[in-house]
């Protein structure tokens, strides 16, 4: 009896296994985990992960910027590999799906082709990209960033953590400086799994969320001032309240948002009110703007609303409003031939699916810019990321490895 | 020639060199003072008044709380004296002014009768009350407030510092702990000159405001919890922002002050977001509520349209709004009989005025329990005070005290 293509699956009780193996490396009481790029405890979890690859046949190479290569060879090695991945390190008080999951669907991908003696024309890898959560080092995404040149390994080298110690330096330590330069590493397609980190898909009952793109974003410090006095004897008409203020700026934030749906995304999220006393009305508010959308284009038409908003709000009351743009992420859409491949495979699988974005950053935003990516939401609990208690349920995981599966074979083509 | 009653005048000159002999101890680089109350620089001030006091032939009670009451004899002295003052203590970083200008004002009273033989026929009081500004020590007006019995001497003894020093300790230090009991003292009427602490009286440009009463004032601390989650992932419509909704009643407090104008006023003065991160959407947000108008039913009705609001918006947006009071002053109306007093002498001395009303509490609002009480405001600069740029024109100065010349000495009848 032969199996068809379309009928194999990955073994999600090993996939699941082995997450929770590598979740027990920095392990937190809370259920959480915190295994800081780089670290001693970073090294365990690229050692399990490598072990795994080589006792599944896989090659292991690691570029200057310590992103590892788990290779399974093709037919034909000269194609460009079909490449999955995503990263192990975590945040401080992280959970255990956010990354390690991209990485270990990769490596159940290849045991499952192993097992079934598939042989695929292009070869097949798992990346772990270093440093993405970018808690102890900045910039974050920093393996795929240099991978990608969006800045120097120079750059990333220098970085340095609270206590002074430099990427290069700990890199080392580690053992996981390679030679190969970055970048100079082929890609022919890249998909990444990922828990959603949102409430969109739990929301809609929906099982796999096929990613457009990842969202365009804007920072803005604001700080508007007006005149600290006392709440007492100031009667309303003669204060230059900076708070009142700012809370019509906070709204239209939120109400630019609004206006360019769906994917319009506006947030305050940091106020500091100076002096920030009971009595004493607010002499200055300082307070971040973070505003995105699907495309570059949407987001620049919320940036200008909120500032000619602003302008507006300045003359009306009189009071100086500045804002000060501290960082800019692009828009990054996803190559139909991939977002079309997920789009097929969850059909194909009969899981529930629906179009989706992403509102973080991740490493599929970098190799978009050098080949073909896509990505694979699943639902997380309560839409919680970035926490002890981040959670994801095994059919889900199951779910996203198949559809990782099926789309990286419908790419790297299964030799019949 | 004789002088006629009406035409005599304090002398301002006199009055202002008092006041800046006064501010140097404790004086801070910034032409500030620091003379916190029960300290060292307390008993220095306490020392160089009630020294002036004895060499314009006044006698000098301390009570048990460290008031002073410095008196001027009258003709019938079973009558309760006519008693003007203010306090001594400052601010931490305070001004030349608050406070200290209504005691010496009251010493330049007597100074200006003695000069010019005039005798009246109930006896002339002036009074330092002790820790009016509550920066060392809480309550605040603590003396004026034991006075009154707002609240008992042993709770004012056992009030402690950061240092644990406690006020009945500092007062046996300095030697200001008397043996009258604190209320044991009649007054026949208590005039209080203060600079305004406000810009009313500059924006105006008028000199002289007639103290109407005090505002009465409503704490509140708000609690409003929502669900943080990340601020790229969470689209609009699945968010619970805290600070958004914040933002609205934060707007209420305002709109309810305006509403219950002219003497309604309120003030959001204190936020705090959590987890107060730039690309997080706000979990909880507690901000400070103070509300205040002329009477304690507008303060209700305030209240009641603050609380009746956050209701609505809780129902509305389906977060949970916590309001929960944490001080309640009530409103004081000063006695017709002082108000009018002070309105008559500054009209009969040429100064323009207006009526007005305190947003602060002031120890006259303590006295106006007992005995018919009244106020004199006189303009700061920028209506700024409890800082050290504090300022006042020596001409109001001088103003402010010939309207409590005359205002006293209605009350306390000239003898002929």
């Amino acid at each position: 009896m032969t199996i068809s293509i379309d009928d194999i699956r990955i073994n999600g009780e090993r996939l699941w296994d082995s997450l929770m193996t590598l979740a027990q490396i920095g392990a937190t009481p809370k259920g959480g985990v915190c295994r800081l790029a780089l670290t001693e405890l970073d090294k365990q979890g690229r050692d399990l992960v490598t072990g795994w690859a080589r006792e599944a046949g896989m090659t292991v190479t690691i570029d200057k910027i310590g992103n590892g290569f788990m290779r399974r060879a093709g037919r034909n090695n000269s194609l460009p590999p079909i490449m999955t991945g995503s990263h192990i390190d975590t945040q401080p008080t992280g959970g255990k799906f956010d990354g390690n999951y991209g990485v270990l669907a990769g490596i159940e991908v290849v045991r499952t082709l192993n097992d079934l003696g598939i042989q695929t024309e292009a070869p097949i890898e798992v990346a772990f990209w270093t440093n993405e959560e970018g808690s102890r080092f900045v910039p974050v995404m920093m393996g795929s960033g240099v991978f990608a040149k969006a800045f120097t390994l120079e750059h990333a080298y220098a970085a340095r953590d609270t206590e002074g110690k430099s990427v290069k330096e700990e890199l080392e330590r580690i053992g996981y400086i390679g030679s190969e330069e970055p970048g100079d590493h082929p890609i022919g397609a890249y998909f990444e799994t990922h828990i959603e980190q949102g409430p969109v898909l739990e929301d809609h009952d929906v099982t796999i969320g096929v990613v457009q793109g990842v969202l365009g974003i804007r920072w803005f410090d604001c700080t508007v001032s007006g005149m600290e006095a006392h709440a007492g004897p100031t009667p309303m008409a003669l204060r230059k309240d900076a708070l009142q203020v700012s809370t019509y700026l906070m709204q239209e934030v939120v109400a630019s948002a609004l206006r360019h749906a769906p994917h319009g995304r506006g947030t305050v999220g940091m106020v500091h009110v100076h002096p920030n006393s009971r009595n004493v009305i607010p002499g200055e508010v300082k307070f971040s703007i973070d505003l995105r959308n699907s495309t570059d284009a949407l987001v620049d038409t919320m940036v200008n609303e909120v500032v000619a908003f602003a302008a507006e709000l300045s003359e009306k009351s009189g009071l100086t409003i500045d804002i000060k743009m501290v960082s800019s992420y692009p828009a990054q859409g996803f190559h139909a031939d991939c977002v079309d491949a997920v789009a097929r495979a969850a059909a194909k699988l009969g899981y529930s699916n629906m179009p989706t974005v992403s509102g973080a950053g991740h490493d599929a935003v970098y190799t978009a810019k050098l080949a073909p990516s896509g990505m694979i939401f699943i639902p997380c609990k309560d839409g919680i990321s970035h926490n002890e208690i981040e959670d994801a349920k095994p059919e889900h995981i199951t779910a996203g490895c198949n559809v990782l599966l099926h789309a990286m074979l419908e790419r790297a083509v299964v030799v019949v």
